[in-house]
């Protein structure tokens, strides 16, 4: 049988499963599209609407707790003197347990996307990592040279000091810097925003601006400052952003309690380097 | 009196006063040229030969202990959080100190650049820092763009995940790429090990390879790592670098005694925070 021909049989099967049931095939469950609950992705409502239904059932703004966890973690390594083998070690198990992502330093993207290549893991790295605190132009080169590398989502650090002095032209020219790098090549832009360092009012207009810059996440933490994710913090960024862009949780997340209280908090991914713990503790459950 | 006579009267009176004293005048006690106690200046000892001297008393491998505390010093913010005021604030206290540099972060260099220039104050900035994990031309890019700025020396670190992954190759490019970088503006190279993640072996090929690729310093940490400097770490790098090249101590220097501990283990400069509690400790001695 020829690709072409098994590709057609699997989409008339996949086809028959909706129109009898009503829903899109497991394969599907994590909708990658969309940082919302795979029953409210856009894309699931117009395809079952055109498989005939007239009727389709929504979540509202609950959020999508019954995802498995797995898909939800970026599994991460970035203390610098993580070796290749630490990276080769954080791939075989994001691959093995499906994680969404591996988060890796620049100098680490090559090697983990050869790594992960074929498989339904993302290789995510950091920019104007961990303090944020350099030019537009570095950051803006630094995100292309990790797309080069193999990259397919990058998580960049806000200019901390710029919103501490009030300077919004920087911080606009900051973040548009790397979320118009990434839209160039389709790659999903994180904006971290460091809460430990930040006032409520300061955490609102950081979200705000990453929001209009038409960032596609944004992040609690770095895990390299004073504090890490908080479920409050979560909370009052996911209401901020609202639904259309997604919230990641990071920092200090080291068991699967907490990862739950994040997602129950509104957060759409979780970053950690204690992944394995965390899905371990969610199969137990 | 004409600039052009006055500067001409003063070198008659200099050249008077070290013909009839042997010695350098007050202004010059600093060696800025080399990274050596000033009396054994290979400047110094040119000029006093050049004045009819037929004996040089040199100090041997003694630390440049007499030498006012205030000309080791970089004063430096690099807390992302940092505002535009307490960059503006410490350019003030290193004029009012005579500091040898201030040292901040790439997007706050301009604003430093401008506040001392036409002092004998430098402007230092830091590149890949503090993680060193990003690629050998991302820290390149970021060194020409503070040099760009005004920063006449560049804090790099070393890609210290290569050092443990012995990819040798990698740190060469790395340190190659910003040591290269600064020669071309005549900037001054200094290359953070940062000494808290690494065995003495690493300690040692770190210096040597920075040595290797022309780096005009080795410094210790970037005061982000589990640890700082320590006099034992300083000693270590005096001992493999040589006289030729500086050693800079950083990282937990918050007042004199420790300050004055890393010089008589070799350090030329300091990095701190603390610099004006230093120098005024220094002062009451």
């Amino acid at each position: 049988m020829q690709t072409t021909e098994l590709e057609q049989l699997i989409e008339q099967i996949t086809d028959e499963i909706v129109q009898r049931f009503g829903v899109l095939p497991a394969a599907s469950s994590a909708c990658r599209c969309h940082t919302v609950a795979v029953t409210s992705c856009p894309d699931r409502v117009r395809f079952i609407i055109e498989c005939g239904a007239d009727r389709v059932g929504l979540h509202s703004t609950a959020p999508p707790v019954s995802r498995e966890m797995a898909q939800y973690i970026d599994h991460t390594i970035l203390k610098p003197e993580a070796s290749l083998e630490d990276v080769s070690k954080l791939c075989r198990e994001a691959m093995e347990n499906q994680f969404a992502a591996v988060c890796v330093n620049p100098s680490y993207v090559r090697h983990a996307a050869r790594m992960v290549c074929g498989t339904s893991v993302a290789v995510a790295s950091v920019v104007g990592f961990p303090l944020g605190a350099t030019l537009p132009d570095v950051k803006a080169y630094e995100t292309r040279r990790v797309i080069g590398d193999g990259a397919r989502e990058v998580d960049m650090v806000i200019n901390v000091g710029a919103l501490k002095s009030l300077d919004d032209d920087l911080l606009r020219r900051d973040l548009q810097a790397v979320v118009e790098a990434c839209r160039d090549y389709e790659v999903l832009s994180k904006v971290i925003i460091e809460t430990a360092l930040l006032t409520d009012d300061e955490k609102v207009k950081a979200c705000l601006l990453a929001k209009a810059a038409g960032a596609d996440y944004v992040k609690t933490s770095t895990g390299f400052s004073s504090g890490g994710a908080t479920p409050e913090d979560v909370a009052l960024m996911r209401r901020v952003v609202g639904k259309e862009i997604g919230v990641k949780a990071s920092g200090g997340i080291r068991d699967r309690a907490t990862a739950q209280k994040m997602i129950e908090a509104g957060a759409t991914r979780i970053g950690a380097s204690a992944s394995v713990k965390i899905v371990k503790e969610a199969k137990l459950d």
